[in-house]
C-alpha cells in the first residue's frame, strides 16, 4: 500500500493510492499514520480493507508529510562510502548515529525556509524506515520484520551549524522542514529489497545525487539490528538511513541553496518530492 | 500545580497532589500529561479546577513518568563549569546539544534494567524543563514564558559508548529507562526561579552530586533561546539542562553503577527518585 495523508498543514486526514493512483479516504479507519497507529497489526488491518470501495477523494489538495508525528527522527551519518570521501571523513568503522528535532516533519511538496542567520543549507536524499514493531536486541536476520515501511526523505542539513557549533550534529539538522518525508509510506511488502533502490536528487533540473542503497554501507537490518543495543525502537520511529555522494558540502567550491532553487528528492518506488527554497522570515 | 502520572505501565492515569500531598484524579479533566495535553493553554484549565473535589486516589500504586511521551528528549552537555572540569572537556562556548531516544522515559521510582555489554554506565541529576507554548526565535527575556514546568531528571549515559562509539552522544544516552523524569512534573508558576535550586544524588546512601542551577553556564532562558533558532520547541518537549560535578567518570578511578546499587536524585521543591540497578536481561 502507499499510504498518504493529504489536507492543510495541521488537519491532514489518511488516505490510500488505490490501483489507478487516486486517492482513497481513510478516515474512521485509522487515526492518523503515526506513533502507534503505524504498527504492523494496525498496518495488517488496512490491508484487508477492498480500498476501490473507499471514499474516492477527487481533490487531495495538499499532500502532507506521511507521518503526522514521529516518537523519534534517527539518522545515521555517512554511510555510503563515496559521500563518506567527499566530506573528507573516514569511512565509519560503525554506524554513526544522531537526531533530527522531531518538528523538522515537513510534507513532500512544503516550502522550505531556511533559517535565520543559516549560512550554508544543503540537501541529502535518503531512504527512510519506518519500525512497526517494537526493536530491542533484535538481530539482523529478523531486523526487516520490525518495519512498517519506506518513504522518500530529504534530510536538509545546515553544514555550518552541524559541524561549527560544539561537534553534536543536531543543532545543524532541525530546522522546522528541514526534514520532507513521503510523499507515501509505501508498506513494506512492496519493498522487497530495500538495499535496491536508486536515490536521485535534482536542483533546479540538474541531477546531484544519482546513486543506489545497494552502496550502503550498513544495510537497513544492520542498522535496526545495531540500533536496537542501545535504544528500543518503537513503532513510529524514523530513521534516515544516510546520503549518497553529491551534496553541496562535497563540491569544490561547496555550494548551498539560495532562495527560489528547487530540490526534486526521489528514492525508487517511494515517489518524488519536490521542495522550494524559501528566505528566511 | 504538582502533576503526576499513576498506574502501571502503559496503564498511567493523570493526577494531581492536594494540599495534604495526596493524589486527586485527573482522569476526565485531561486525556494525560504529554505533547499538546501540557500546552499552558490546556495547563491554565485545570488551575481553575477544585483541586480538593477532584476524587482522592487512596493507593495510586506506581507512580509513572511525569510524561506519558515527548515529542523531543533534548539534552544539554557540559552545562556546569567545574563538571565540564572532571570530564576533561573545556568550557563550552555555547550550549553542547544532544538528544536521547524518547522510549528512554521512565518512572521515578521504576528500576534501571543495565543495557547488555553495557560497561560505564552513570549518573547525572539534572533539571528538567518541559516547554509548553511553541519557541521559535524567542528572545531570553521572553523564553520562561515558553515553560509548562519542571521535574527532577537523571540524565543516566553509557560513558563508553556516549565518547568511542563515533562522536555523537546519542548513542549511550538513550537506553529504555535511561531517562526517569518525576515524581512530578511542578508547574511553572511555582517555581519563580528556576536558576536558585539545589540538586543532589545519592548513591547508595553516599552523597555523590551536590550542587544548585545558580551554577550553570548557559541559564534555562539561555538555553530555550539558544535551541529557538535552530528548531522549533513544541509543547511537551523536555529539555534536560546538564548535570554537576560528581559523576562517576569524573572520579579517579571512575565509579560506574553496578546490579543492586540504588541512586536517589532530587532537584530542589521537584521531588526525589529512587532509582535500582538491575543487571542486563
Amino acid at each position: 500500500m502507499k499510504l498518504l495523508r493529504f489536507g492543510p498543514v495541521g488537519q491532514e486526514r489518511p488516505g490510500v493510492l488505490d490501483a489507478d493512483g487516486a486517492v482513497r479516504d481513510l478516515t474512521g479507519a485509522v487515526p492518523d499514520f503515526a506513533g502507534p497507529h503505524v504498527a504492523l497489526e494496525t498496518l495488517s488491518h488496512l490491508h484487508d480493507l477492498n480500498i476501490s470501495a473507499l471514499p474516492l477523494v477527487a481533490d487531495p489538495g495538499r499532500i502532507g508529510a506521511c507521518l503526522g508525528w514521529v516518537p523519534n527522527f534517527i539518522c545515521i551519518g555517512l554511510n555510503y562510502a563515496q559521500h563518506a570521501a567527499e566530506t573528507g571523513a573516514a569511512t565509519p568503522k560503525e554506524p554513526i548515529v544522531f537526531n533530527k528535532v522531531t518538528s523538522a516533519l515537513a510534507g513532500p511538496f512544503d516550502d522550505l525556509t531556511l533559517l535565520r542567520d543559516s549560512v550554508a543549507t544543503d540537501w541529502e536524499v535518503e531512504l527512510g524506515v519506518v519500525i512497526g514493531r517494537p526493536a530491542q536486541y533484535v538481530s539482523e536476520a529478523k531486523a526487516l520484520s520490525h518495519v512498517a515501511g519506506y518513504c522518500t526523505l530529504n534530510d536538509i542539513s545546515e553544514r555550518d551549524w552541524q559541524k561549527s557549533r560544539g561537534g553534536q550534529w543536531v543543532k545543524g539538522k532541525s530546522g522546522p522542514g528541514y526534514g520532507p518525508i513521503g510523499p507515501w509510506l509505501v508498506t513494506a511488502d512492496e519493498v522487497p529489497d530495500p538495499q535496491a533502490l536508486r536515490l536521485t536528487l535534482d536542483l533546479d533540473g540538474q541531477r546531484m545525487q544519482d546513486s543506489a542503497t545497494s552502496d550502503m554501507i550498513f544495510s537497513v537490518a544492520e542498522i535496526i539490528a545495531y540500533l536496537s543495543r542501545f535504544c528500543l525502537l518503537m513503532p513510529g520511529d524514523i530513521i534516515a538511513t544516510g546520503t549518497p555522494s553529491g551534496v553541496g558540502m562535497g563540491m569544490s567550491p561547496a555550494r548551498y541553496l539560495k532562495p527560489g532553487e528547487i530540490m526534486e528528492a526521489e528514492v525508487e518506488g517511494l515517489g518524488r518530492q519536490r521542495t522550494q527554497v524559501r528566505a528566511a522570515d
